[in-house]
């Protein structure tokens, strides 16, 4: 059995290693996604993002409860860019395994890469379309956000959460980072903490002001993650949202959108990997990289030249 | 008076809207730098990393005035990638300006940016290059270690510092975070510090164990920015590590490895430039994207084919 056929039957050890042969970029990742393109497209992919500390796992865990409850299956993707740091990612996946992991109906996988953040979205993407091809119901892609990423990631998913607590420091500095542009709902977590009915009034506050500009804004909702709190309104609401979107068409028009960037993504990965594959421009490159030290060329020209060579203009 | 020629000549407008040329990414700036290339190669880059709060800003500015002291010219190019979000880059800029920033032989410049850290660290490279074909003896590249960053830029210098203090934690952080590979001098910052004995103690220890295995291992100083503590012994080392490179070899090496880099960094936006330039490749990209959307291709194979196209090779 190979691995298309093991994700289409439903075997997770062949989802695992399907998902670890799209992190590693290797090329027969790219046959596998090929071969199960046409089975993709039928999962409901949600994002959730917010900064360090507002709760988001224990948030992304209590929401699989909840769809693990209604009999959905559910996929997660914790993306986190600094967790190489710390090696936060494997330990809190082990923790986390041991509540929701142990019911074959989620499954969890962490991914944390040194590498650029357009990369990591780009293979939260991938891993995204196997979690849908497996058959799950659900997709959520849990990220921190820490500036570009937020960004990148809603660029992969039908629906954004984006989640903020009291402590998360002020709402303004959200504004400003461009977290709330991508929210399609709005989730003050830790609502039992001091400060949550303030921050509530603030966003609200924030967000009156572009509606006031024609601007479609989020809905605010507010949760307490550790006693599951608004947890089961949220999942009614993501839903009812995710139904509009279909209803009206939106849906379709974001998931075209998401797809169109991720085409520009592949293709520019693509294209520097048919360049460094070809032993004439390889070649090229090593014997010219000597005009460039002696200072008989800048190295702008040089890329120029070979960037036409390669594209056959000269 | 062309930008080039302002910058040969000294002019600190034409560098200054030379230096916006290239962070806007400008055809311009391709044409320009292509100009000066013959005026690079004469400065000396060193890089300056760390945690935040470890005091490299303060640090930087010491340094600057000690160069100054011996008569050297110095750039500066701050790159903090988080400052996006609390426009801290502006203000700080400000700030700086008004102690070393009036005098003429000093040029700050802040970049932020929301984009990918590689472009960012792209976009440094040739700002140094304007520096150094503007006639600066020091070009100096601060930048917040998060992850990447710090070892992107550390392939734009000849020489790369990097700052702890003991209040960033632990060392052992410092360790895992590959920052202490990027390190050609480690330097314990906020000596007055408690804690600042025991962090040199475990950084000089945890350096034995490299030793040992054969590596060569980086320096370890002591400085107090806020009061000079350190500095000119800093000062006097980074210059005696870079007249040592540059007498075995060894600058003229990592000039070659980091050219190379950054040709590669270069090549990759330039293909991507040509397809995007090219009316027949964005036609058929628009046309075809429709095979994806209703499943009868995979992203991944068009990406494959139209790559193809563009070199020619169907």
């Amino acid at each position: 059995m190979n691995l298309a056929q093991g994700i289409i039957s439903g075997d997770r050890h062949s989802l695992a290693r399907a998902i670890t042969v799209v992190e590693n970029n290797a090329p027969e990742g790219f046959v596998l996604l090929d071969e199960l393109h046409h089975r993709v497209g039928r999962a409901f992919r949600v994002g959730i993002t917010g900064p360090p500390g507002v709760g988001k796992s224990s948030l992304v865990d209590e929401i699989a409860v909840r769809l693990r409850g209604q009999n959905a299956t559910v996929g997660i993707v914790a993306v986190d860019p600094s967790s190489a740091f710390t090696g936060g990612a494997l330990l809190g996946d082990r923790i986390r395994m041991q509540k929701i992991g142990l019911d074959e109906g989620v499954f969890i996988r962490s991914m944390a890469s040194r590498g650029a953040l357009g990369g990591l979205a780009c293979t939260a993407f991938e891993v995204c379309d196997l979690f849908d091809a497996f058959g799950k119901d659900y997709v959520i892609v849990e990220t921190v956000g820490v500036g570009q990423s937020e960004v990148d990631v809603a660029r992969t998913v039908d629906l954004t959460l984006v989640v903020l607590s009291p402590e998360s420091g002020d709402s303004i500095q959200a504004m400003k980072s461009g977290l709330m542009e991508v929210a399609d709902i709005l989730v003050v977590n830790k609502a039992d903490r001091p400060g949550a009915d303030r921050l509530e009034v603030e966003l609200r506050g924030a967000l009156e002001m572009g509606r006031r500009h024609g601007c479609d804004v989020p809905q605010v909702l507010k949760t307490t993650a550790t006693d599951g709190q608004g947890i089961e309104t949220l999942v009614v609401e993501v839903h009812a949202a995710l139904k509009k979107m279909e209803a009206d068409g939106s849906l379709l028009k974001r998931r075209r959108e998401n797809l169109e960037a991720k085409l520009r993504e592949a293709l520019r990965a693509r294209l520097e990997e048919f360049f460094w594959e070809d032993e004439r421009f390889t070649n090229e490159f090593k014997a010219r990289i000597v005009e460039v030290l002696d200072g008989r060329k800048s190295p702008y020209r040089l890329v120029d030249e070979m960037a036409a060579t390669a594209f056959g203009r000269k």
